[in-house]
């Protein structure tokens, strides 16, 4: 365990109830615009929370955090009863740039640990896999109402590249034994700057040339 | 394995196959409204009646006894001939309060034996875990077909309350040594007569406070 | 190692690339179809190759190959390059009977690897096993974007019939004793050339009997 984590066990557990709480949040606001009950609200707080860290648990064979930490499983219920009685508030704080920023951003929060990532470079795919991590959370809990989710949605600002930085350079610090508790935050710093700009300046990313023959192409 | 079963091998196996094609009915005549051919109501079937059992063994690292056990797997398809010859009679059969409050009573039937549930409940979020065993075959079923979870929508009649009541009362015997076959049954009993009121009386459950706000704040 | 292929690695390592790149091509044309960006042409594109062999890695407890084959990894991003800026000339090409065929034949290619397939055949479900593997990726790409898995729907020519006519070849294969290359090759080729004679004539399977009662009968 000494070298799985980057902080000190009690930072790494704040911070990463800290973004579990975030993420609970973004699930129960869209139980709320859903119509969804008290207990919609409580699943997709749950979802978006711990999914994606659920999801690279059963990957790398570990018996999932999510379903052994009680401050994991209890913190998402907190969040449901904030929005349950708070939502228009909640809202409104919730597209807070910096918030959004903050969800997005590269390295460590919630239940995505920068461990299993940097162990996983060695794999070759461990950007993608903390790409799932990060992710996952926020494609089960918009799949499971339907809904496209943000990840894959082109009129969101850019998503992918801040996270992909983050972890580009945390693959270099990996490689080259750098990464500890400072270089890791100032990956998740870089990850979130470049998030707030793409936020702030509506950045996107292409899609593919040659559309206007692809729209009218529908396999139906 | 003496004490993971509550009650004797061939009763609890019993048990686990008339669950299963219980489920696996709510899976096929989802099947036939969607117009899916019969390997449509197969999947469908399979998916229903086995999905969370499978989830919850991926969790705890077990080798998913879906895939290990003939009955679990060829139940299914008995009850997708059955869908695909006798739909509307079933459809009728399958929409009794008796039925439906047995789909979501709280204790041991389907591949969501009470053990797992018990023994998790010593890693504090064994509630959660027996939950998600239990609904998750629907909730896969649902979403293949781009419905709305059932489990989630607030136009059904309460479904987690008795889920959670028969859930706490297996935990505290659990906790205090009193789990049985016999205390078991209780636990689902008492779930069952909670839900089949909830059904006769269409109880709901509370949706957030403050709603007109949110739904004039659509996203898109 | 030695009884886990069918071919040499080579050419069964070129052969899986091979596989993964025409999921991969089927992936990126969807999100090319759904107007998303090429990040979005890209998650699905590994979604459709990768996905359904992480499915089948995570239930028979296996370290998920698509997480630690560069080669694996990489091709999808090759064909999203080739998505990106191709896409017309690949919707036409991947929509010539041959390819179609290929990717609904019913041995080796892709992520699918005949062994598993092989080894799971003794625990009597094994050619469920084969189907999810195989159909996995492609579920789970039209999830992401809430479309009807083609799997499931009945307007697409017979796509499980050769399949299981494969699987059921593979068996009597395995359970003889006779499963190597050359009968491998052959089971694959049957299932191929069923899959070519059902999208030529436009085979169908069977939908429920006296559906007119069930379109009626809707749950809403």
């Amino acid at each position: 365990m000494t070298d799985s984590q980057l902080f000190a066990p009690d930072v790494q557990q704040t911070l990463d109830l800290i973004g579990i709480f975030v993420f609970s949040l973004s699930g129960g606001l869209l139980a709320v615009r859903k119509n969804l009950d008290i207990f919609g609200i409580a699943v997709l707080a749950e979802v978006a929370a711990l999914g994606g860290g659920v999801f690279r648990d059963l990957i790398i064979g570990a018996p999932p955090a999510a379903f052994q930490n009680r401050g994991y499983f209890f913190t998402p219920l907190v969040a449901t009863v904030v929005v349950f009685f708070l939502h228009p508030e909640v809202e409104r704080i919730n597209n807070a740039v910096l918030l959004r920023a903050a969800r997005g951003r590269g390295v460590s929060c919630g239940p995505a640990r920068p461990t299993p990532t940097a162990s996983a470079l060695a794999g070759g795919a461990g950007v993608a896999r903390g790409l799932v991590t990060r992710a996952g959370g926020g494609v089960v809990r918009d799949v499971l109402v339907n809904e496209l989710p943000s990840l894959l949605r082109w009129d969101r600002a850019l998503y992918a590249v801040p996270a992909l930085t983050g972890g580009a350079i945390t693959a270099v610090l990996v490689s080259t034994h750098h990464l500890n508790a400072y270089t890791g935050t100032f990956a998740g710093l870089v990850a979130f700057t470049v998030r707030m700009l793409a936020l702030r300046y509506d950045w996107r990313a292409p899609r593919a040339w040659h559309r206007e023959s692809a729209s009218s192409g529908s396999e139906s």
